[in-house]
């Protein structure tokens, strides 16, 4: 069971046959065409040599399809987690002297390694602390940075930037630098592809191409255009008049080796490791879970991490950059029929045989058609949707996305992902630490408590019903006394507070304090302070204090015999000694 | 109304007659005199010169007064601030060379800044964020840190350090060097002082003192050994022996000045003024509150905020360091009577003739007697019972107190505190991240569902009732889905769930998201989905997207009239069509 829960694998393959294989062959063929041009444009964007994208496409998809749960995920270079990577090694270059390359493969150690870890010691709800409006909000802005970023190659002149005002500034000042040939092939380029994701389809489909045919050819577009653009560039000679090539690339797999040993390095890429791996995998998970729910399967998301961990160390020691499951590619890998990550495995042959006979065609490729693949694929990411969303549904879901977004597009993706955590944390905090009490009475006819101000109830003048909705803690003890206080001075017949406590699942310490003072407060004006529907585990905490044998009061099991019993004592107390009151009246 | 609001002093000043002066008049000649050592100790302690610490004991008096709500709050330097400010000092000091008063001029300014804009904004729950556990643990390890930094001028060495570690360490390199002398005056006063503190007051009393008047000459102990050691320093002209002096003081009024601007200075100090004010809040508020509790006065939070930040402002501007509420102080004022902040008033007064009058007696004041005042005063604040309490009441609450205790006490106050809050917060978000889910059913004859595993419940094959014990929110979103899921899968007969919603305060937009993902899944299986005791603004945010309208089953206003629609439906559905099963069985 251990075995198998380690290496997912031995399930799958213990039932493989020929009708599996034909169907991930298939999906392999498919993926590697479309994970080519990909693999590329991502180191691209990564900062990195076009060869590191393709020494990232081999390993790592077989270290997943070993450890990891997802039958169809496509794991590789995906966007964001390349424009992360390339923030990273940015920051990094600007303070000390280090190569790119070697950066790059010390993040996917690091992020391998903590991802690993958190699978080992089943840490993965930490990821659940970003939230899908957060998740989406960064997404969307990254997809606007990323674009951004590669429009100097299509423009063919040189400018950086982290950021949106940075990326903007940049592209100004060097507007007048513009390389005409660069800009020809790279509109081209771009025109078509846009051309290849909303119409290419429907114009396949009405020159009779089957539809299951149109839709994997639309796939191939990338590959066609560059081939197309590689060999203007060859033929033309495009290369003197300023297109700027991907160059050399050498030929041959990669080395393996293990990444060189910095500590001080180490602790500077760490903080970025960690954020890049954990957006990854909260990507990846969650198509991972669509995917599997759509054939019924399941993931396991502990496994998951040990899976992808796996994938980034198997990437650091074969000299390529962070990687994660991809939406889009992983969707077609699933669309082409893959059943079992074998056909990861085939995947990663042919991106092998790429590696090593195609480099030698890959020097002509412009630098401005893989930005024109990277724009088109990345303009899918953004979406605005979200914030519409989130506003109609509640204030402090939007501000979480608002923040997320503007952090990420003006001061970057690594603050962004940080702020966007705060943020929701915080916000979800500030909630909690200001609770909704609502005034109960019981619905007549039923054993049923509402609020007083939504329901038409029956209240008792000497009996204050509070229920209180959140568990209380040290955040919200403060504001829960004084207001508990203050209903208690407003009311001056008042003889008996039940505290409804259904929706109190937690008392700390500070809370706990705190109810013991408001005890003690309301002993003094000779109130009794009773609880009604305590909550077993509740209960049992509060067994192992004094503050049952001191409360002056009774716990009820419910609101219905807290009242019952209460009015019944105040009806039998006001028979035997009759208020002075009611004879001055 | 609002000029009362922000000014309180009104309040009382229309109400100030003679009786209430000559209450405030006594306090006030008590409290001076007690004021006097402890402002020079903790001028010592900050490593400042003496007379900053008499000078954080006029104009702040006299602005807290004005602004603050409590009517026996003792404001001045106290411990553990003094303590924070020393750690920020040496801190700043190591990086850059700035005088230490200029250092402390501006955190206290910064502090009080803080405070200030806190108070405006109305931004006093933060505090709350500091939990009771928090703060004791984090006053216990300062208490032994500040006692450890002392011993030093007890031997009459030349030792230092911010933590446990290192002031053994440093105290354990200079041991050599201890010189006699101070070691036998420092003895003398620290085993006085303590005499005074445990067995004084008996013995007094033995001596047919009345029980008052021993109580308050318990209090001028400190003055009395300071008056006898300067007076022995003097005659015996021990400071060529080795003895440390405090040595000259400026005398005179502090001149009122304007800290220097200097914003890179001010961003490093700003931080360590954060973590000041807000643990010199929180423990200026706690005495305030229960120093008015006894009296059945009120304190105002917020305007407290506004008191602290004018009485640092004013300590800033008249030469002093960061001053709060001090406990022991603040208690002696009340005890000797003191009716009104006026109090205050006149001991700002006191302290100001003995800073005119009395600096050049101080010169003769040896260290070590400072130091002694100032561990004896300490180790009261320290209380190890609250890792007992905690411990005892629950996990969490001692996890937070003891990473409290341990940061503070090894890696110095600031990360101490910052660690504190850091973890309560993290461990009320794990707990939360991991809901209680109950599987409830109705207790017989009642309207009323509780824990299958707790109570002898009613059930329904086709019908789960659950009950999660918490708001819905990011953090637990996929742990519920998962948890839920489970449930399903393992109840082959179910047709129904009913969520009974009596715990869930909020549902954030992932849990929503969370939520129509089990409806679709549900409607998938052929299962339907109910929820009952949805509270009233929890309706509101759902009433306003489409879920309602996708749910695959009813809202109920009760558990109650849930199960009992949902049986009678299943009861008219069996009669109508039998089950297939039922004429196999």
């Amino acid at each position: 069971m251990k075995l198998k829960r380690l290496f997912p694998c031995i399930r799958w393959a213990a039932e493989y046959n020929k009708n599996i294989f034909i169907s991930d062959m298939i999906a392999a063929v498919i993926v590697t065409i479309m994970l080519i041009p990909q693999s590329l444009a991502y180191a691209l964007l990564a900062g990195l040599p076009a060869q590191v994208g393709l020494y990232a496409s081999i390993l790592p998809l077989i270290a997943y399809a070993i450890f990891g749960t997802s039958k169809t995920l496509s794991v590789g270079p995906v966007a964001v987690a390349s424009l992360m990577t390339a923030a990273a090694i940015q920051n990094i270059a600007a303070e000390q002297a280090v190569n790119p390359i070697d950066a790059a493969i010390i993040i996917a150690f690091l992020s391998g390694l903590f991802l690993v870890l958190l699978g080992i010691f089943r840490f993965g709800f930490l990821a659940n602390f970003l939230s899908h409006p957060v998740v989406s909000g960064f997404i969307t802005a990254s997809g606007i940075i990323i674009a951004l970023s590669q429009i100097k190659h299509i423009l063919g002149i040189a400018s950086h930037g982290d950021n949106l005002l940075e990326l903007l500034h940049s592209l100004f000042l060097h507007i007048n630098d513009v390389n005409l040939p660069t800009l020809v092939l790279g509109s081209v380029a771009l025109i078509f592809l846009f051309w290849a994701k909303v119409w290419m389809k429907g114009f396949l489909i009405r020159l009779s191409v089957p539809e299951a045919a149109a839709a994997l050819l639309v796939k191939t577009a990338p590959v066609f255009i560059i081939v197309l653009t590689t060999v203007a560039a060859f033929t033309m000679d495009l290369a003197t008049v300023g297109l700027v090539l991907v160059g050399n690339i050498p030929a041959g797999l990669p080395k393996l080796a293990l990444p060189d040993i910095n500590l001080s390095l180490w602790k500077e890429l760490l903080i970025p490791a960690m954020l890049i791996s954990i957006i990854g995998y909260v990507e990846s998970v969650s198509v991972g879970k669509t995917l599997a729910a759509k054939r019924k399967q399941q993931i396991d998301p502990d496994q998951e991490l040990i899976g992808l961990g796996a994938a980034n160390i198997a990437s650091s020691i074969s000299g390529g950059f962070p990687v994660t499951g991809g939406f889009s590619r992983s969707v077609v890998n699933f669309d082409a029929g893959a059943e079992t990550p074998a056909a990861s495995f085939y995947t990663a042959i042919g991106i092998a045989i790429a590696t090593v006979s195609l480099t030698g065609l890959l020097a002509y490729l412009p630098k401005a058609t893989l930005a024109a693949t990277i724009i088109v694929a990345v303009l899918g990411l953004v979406d605005f949707a979200i914030l519409k969303r989130a506003w109609q549904y509640s204030v402090s879901d939007f501000i979480a996305v608002a923040i997320t977004i503007l952090t990420t597009l003006f001061l970057g993706v690594e603050i962004g992902v940080v702020c966007g955590i705060v943020a929701s944390v915080c916000l979800h905090l500030y909630k909690t630490s200001k609770p909704h009490i609502a005034e109960v009475g019981e619905i007549a006819g039923t054993e049923h408590f509402r609020n007083i101000k939504r329901h038409k109830v029956h209240t008792h003048p000497a009996i204050l019903s509070l229920r209180i909705d959140e568990s209380l803690y040290f955040a919200n003890a403060a504001f829960l006394e004084n207001k508990i206080l203050e209903k208690i001075a407003t009311r001056k017949q008042l003889k008996h507070i039940v505290l409804m406590c259904t929706a109190i699942n937690e008392i700390d310490l500070s809370a706990l304090e705190m109810l013991e003072s408001i005890n003690q407060r309301l002993k003094e004006f000779n109130i009794s302070f009773n609880l009604s529907e305590v909550k077993g585990p509740l209960m049992d905490a509060l067994k192992r204090t004094n503050f049952l044998n001191d409360l002056n009061g009774q716990v009820f099991l419910s609101q219905h015999a807290a009242i019952k019993t209460i009015e019944e004592d105040e009806l039998r107390e006001s028979q035997n000694h009759p208020d002075f009151n009611d004879f001055q009246i």
